[in-house]
């Protein structure tokens, strides 16, 4: 697929791979790179060859230096000499949260390979993804606070589900800069590689994810650990997760898991996010923005 | 008390000890198990002499190999000419599901002495307990997308809570195999102790709940902490941990326990969990499977 | 400021230091410092010098050794011989409750410089506050159950926020005291400081703040994580979010915010918590005691 500006798309074996692609800007986030990640994860969700997705940035300084904040970013939107009243409007819903919750509903597992500088919304594009990986030479700034606004993309709901909420707050609090060992240690970043192996240290978390595992299982499992986590009482988890047992235990997939354990070889799964999600599926009412 | 066929049920001073009890089975979890456990745990429940409930597995291989999907497990379910065609009707209740459940309702602590190998259900059961105890040999795996099916009894809302949303994803997407030093420092498990240690160091902690606190007091900080601590507000624990200590601090057990600090000796609680619990208990409104 | 008999309540520079002021009772909690804090914290929030909130213990052994039970404690509470019988009564009301949830609507950072003891409500009273430091002479107990009580103070809901539902439960149902390593590497204390220089590492964190970041970014910033990441789904945080950043993007702070950034200085925000705070602040319907 191509047609993209301001990011690559490319699909690796069971990886498709989104590089953020401004690296003259190091990366900085701009309204059609926000419309072009949002159409690469369609093509994800819509491609069974597509077991995880990877995000990266273009070059060797920058994941993503945050918001472009010039005429070419987007930045206009600010000097609006009318500006909405209504702030129920769809006009003033923050770009990166539309891109976060795109990656929130994304039915293949996220998977960040952060190899720069990540900073406001480059750091917190991440948040909603599965597993963070980071290069020895990242850095990570949630810096709203001192640029006079405030944490966005919803990060105020996934930064404290990844590391609680003292970290959180010191982090937002002081806006200060910090690097992939901190990130790591704070629980932010699953593990640090040297920058020219951190690729291969995504990719290989998506073989595993594709040779071991049921692709309509992972869709359901990323679907209920967000979603299910976050309400208030465990039998809203029991409803869902027996529902999909139930249905799921019939299908192709679960015979071939079953049969493949029982003949100690690797499984080869029929089954497809595009066609065989259970008819539950999806069984939230997605709120709207208002 | 005796009857059970696949647990042991001992009462060994303060603590009540149950093992799952199918070693030729790897412990592997059946229906009846399911039955017996919540029977033990009721039981338990009634028992003023039992303070907390150790959970361990026989034999030095296993814990709990997960679902026995043989017919004498109950897997015919998944072979049944007639399927439920009703997604709410109480047969596609998930098994493990209905155990976390009775498992949260406890009014008594509950300790995991996980002695081998936990896996499947075998993992999941031992998310609603309070306390988790690993053996070096202990090892976990959250491997249901291994099989084609999903992360079942309710550990979409547990697991993220003891070890966050990165570390869960991972182990559900990958359902990859981990060992106890793992899940002790992505925080599973409290600590991991040579097998032969388990089991004492599980009764230390039972002995140090029996020894120092009031059995009222840990029933209600147990239902306090699973249950408010979901809830969107902290003004609904205030509500809760008002009342409770308005009308606890009139109690028996709080006469004894400044009493004794007073006098700096070990307390002698009076007040029984199946007398004594306060007039609001419980104040929630249980959600049913719908 | 002056008139608190039981608080010292200073300004120094950015920083409110509140210091809980009873040394011979080892700082124990009363009805009255109970509504001196209160005061002190409208004071803090209402004093736009002041960037940030310290709490200490005066003198060198604790911070604070829990609610003083005597009559001059406000202990005759309990043994009032007209009981309330109503329990939605106001006078059930937890006092440590009412302080901790004004804690939570602080528009202020909260810094607990713990120079000591700290049990019982000495401890709950820092899980809303923001960053923890302690001395490495600090010791806590959430010691509840070992005086036939409850944890009070909202603890249920706060506490596992700061360091998960294992250690929550662990620490709250054996009632046992622990020191400011297993403070810190639990995830309750951020850092741990020799007692002398304790106070410096907190004032450091304020001076941090005060330096590099918007007081108005910062008030937004405290009521959004505290209160969005105890939603159900995203979505609620992205509409605030979103809002937020429409308004605060117009602001003074910002245009100052970037300005300071590109000039590579340090900014001067004019904006004011007192005057300058978004119009749709606060967002929300505040819950009563009921």
């Amino acid at each position: 697929m191509s047609g993209y500006s301001q990011i690559r798309y490319e699909v690796q074996g069971p990886a498709a791979v989104v590089t953020l692609n401004r690296p003259e800007k190091m990366n900085a986030f701009t309204r059609t790179m926000m419309d072009e990640i949002i159409a690469a994860m369609d093509e994800a969700d819509a491609d069974d060859r597509v077991r995880a997705v990877v995000f990266t940035g273009s070059g060797e300084r920058a994941f993503c230096a945050g918001a472009d904040l010039t005429p070419e970013g987007g930045g206009h939107v600010f000097s609006d000499p009318n500006p909405v009243e209504d702030l129920s409007d769809e006009r003033v819903r923050d770009g990166g949260g539309r891109l976060t919750l795109r990656l929130f509903d994304s039915k293949k597992p996220l998977i960040s390979a952060c190899n720069g500088v990540a900073v406001g919304v480059g750091a917190t594009m991440q948040l909603p993804m599965d597993i963070r990986l980071a290069s020895d030479n990242a850095r990570y700034g949630f810096v709203f606070a001192r640029r006079g606004i405030v944490p966005e993309a919803a990060s105020s709901w996934f930064l404290p589900r990844l590391v609680g909420m003292q970290t959180a707050l010191e982090w937002c609090m002081t806006g200060r800069l910090f690097d992939a060992a901190e990130a790591r240690d704070r629980g932010l970043v699953r593990s640090v590689h040297p920058q020219g192996e951190l690729m291969d240290a995504a990719l290989a978390i998506v073989d595993e994810i594709a040779g071991n595992t049921s692709a309509v299982s992972i869709a359901m499992t990323r679907a209920m650990l967000w979603r299910l986590s976050a309400t208030e009482h465990p039998m809203m988890a029991h409803r869902i997760d027996s529902r999909a047992i139930y249905r799921l235990s019939r299908s192709a997939d679960a015979r071939e898991g079953i049969q493949s354990f029982l003949e100690k070889r690797s499984p080869r799964y029929p089954d497809t996010v595009s066609g065989d999600m259970p008819d539950f599926y999806p069984w939230w009412d997605e709120p709207g923005y208002r």
